[in-house]
């Protein structure tokens, strides 16, 4: 039986989805919970990977199992054994076929920062701080340049080897509400730091620091400007995939 | 020179404001942090207390000192060696009698939960998690009975001593947002633990498990019902005080 896990969990203790030595990975965790629960050595296959410090609200993942449980009774069983950052939402019984990276259509992203001169304690685990004021407007005409299938080359870091950084974004959305800001970016799929790249791109346009004809650049020419920030992971959540 | 601070922090890690023993207190902390800073011990007045793992918004504070520093930088310096779960927002000289305790005029405290079946990582260090549907129309309603001034004895834990458990409530307002919904009330004054066992009352009344009627006798007769409940200290933040 195939069972596909929806997970959420608050990254903040976690080197990422997927380590690469062996620090603690949230994969690794679930991997846990699922050999306690069914004695087996399982494959997990989430939808990508999140960075170090990144939060899901609905990572999602799937493995091959023969164990006794009903698919949807597995969200209850592992729960008992997860730590209370990582928790299964939702378990479901999925096609055989069904791998839950190469079957993902579209994930959302969201990247929350505050405005604030001082760090609030009770903002910072979940949004990154910017100080001074942001043109909003300006912000919301930018991030309309990209959505669409475009070269996202100067919008990613190396480090990851990919046949093409060509990617399609669905949606751009920039919500403020009081002192807190959300850019919640949907799209095919995203390559090695884009969304944090991007946000930072978009913090950029609203303090004046970059102009749209700046990303009009970057997307052409595939060259990086060079005050280009990553926006740390804290602010960061994968929100959704879908199938 | 007096100087009063607006202080916001995560409660989670400290036993309080201020704590009956030698665990670490927000308080403690940052005397120990204007030590730091001007050499000096100082007292420091506090709102008022707030519980272990209850956080603060805006708690407000205020000490005397002689040091040679402009009250509106303290804030700044104060941050410097203050830990990430606590930060003072703002900084500012006040006349010499003002006491932080004895001069609050209005309290402003948020009880926020969340509908879930499961625990949500993302949501339960700020939040209460509570199962099922909850009648919020019916819940609106019942609030309007705590406006005003009441004998509170009822919604109240024994173990403080009070001259009076008279207190007035000036507003209760519900908002559910999604599956968030935020109880937040203003009063003169609160009694130990009144917030949380108000919140979870009104909760009750969400889920129909105590209606308007036992609302009225517990403000009438002092007297409890057996079923009520002292929600978790996690869900509570002080908002504001005013003077």
């Amino acid at each position: 039986m195939r069972v596909k896990l929806l997970i959420s969990y608050d990254g903040t203790e976690y080197h990422g989805w997927q380590s690469q030595n062996n620090e603690t990975s949230v994969q690794e965790t679930v991997i846990c919970a699922i050999k306690i629960i069914t004695g087996e050595d399982v494959t997990l296959v989430g939808s990508g990977r999140t960075d170090a410090g990144v939060h899901a609200e609905g990572q999602v993942a799937s493995f091959e199992t023969s164990a006794n449980i009903p698919a949807k009774n597995f969200a209850r069983a592992l729960n008992t054994v997860l730590p209370p950052d990582i928790k299964v939402l939702e378990s479901q019984s999925v096609d055989s076929n069904f791998n839950a990276r190469r079957d993902a259509k579209k994930k959302t992203y969201r990247y929350s920062v505050y405005l604030s001169s001082i760090d609030m304690p009770l903002k910072e685990r979940y949004a990154h701080k910017v100080y001074g004021e942001l043109d909003v407007e300006k912000m919301i005409s930018a991030s309309k340049l990209f959505i669409g299938e475009h070269d996202f080359k100067a919008f990613s870091s190396t480090g990851s080897q990919v046949k093409t950084t060509v990617r399609t974004i669905y949606d751009l959305s920039i919500e403020k509400r009081g002192i807190d800001l959300f850019i919640t970016v949907s799209g095919s799929g995203f390559l090695y730091n884009m969304v944090r790249i991007i946000a930072g791109a978009l913090i950029k346009i609203g303090k004046g620091s970059i102009t749209e004809k700046d990303i009009k650049n970057m997307l052409e020419s595939g060259n990086k400007i060079d005050n280009l920030t990553t926006l740390p992971a804290n602010g960061l959540s994968l929100i959704s995939v879908e199938y």
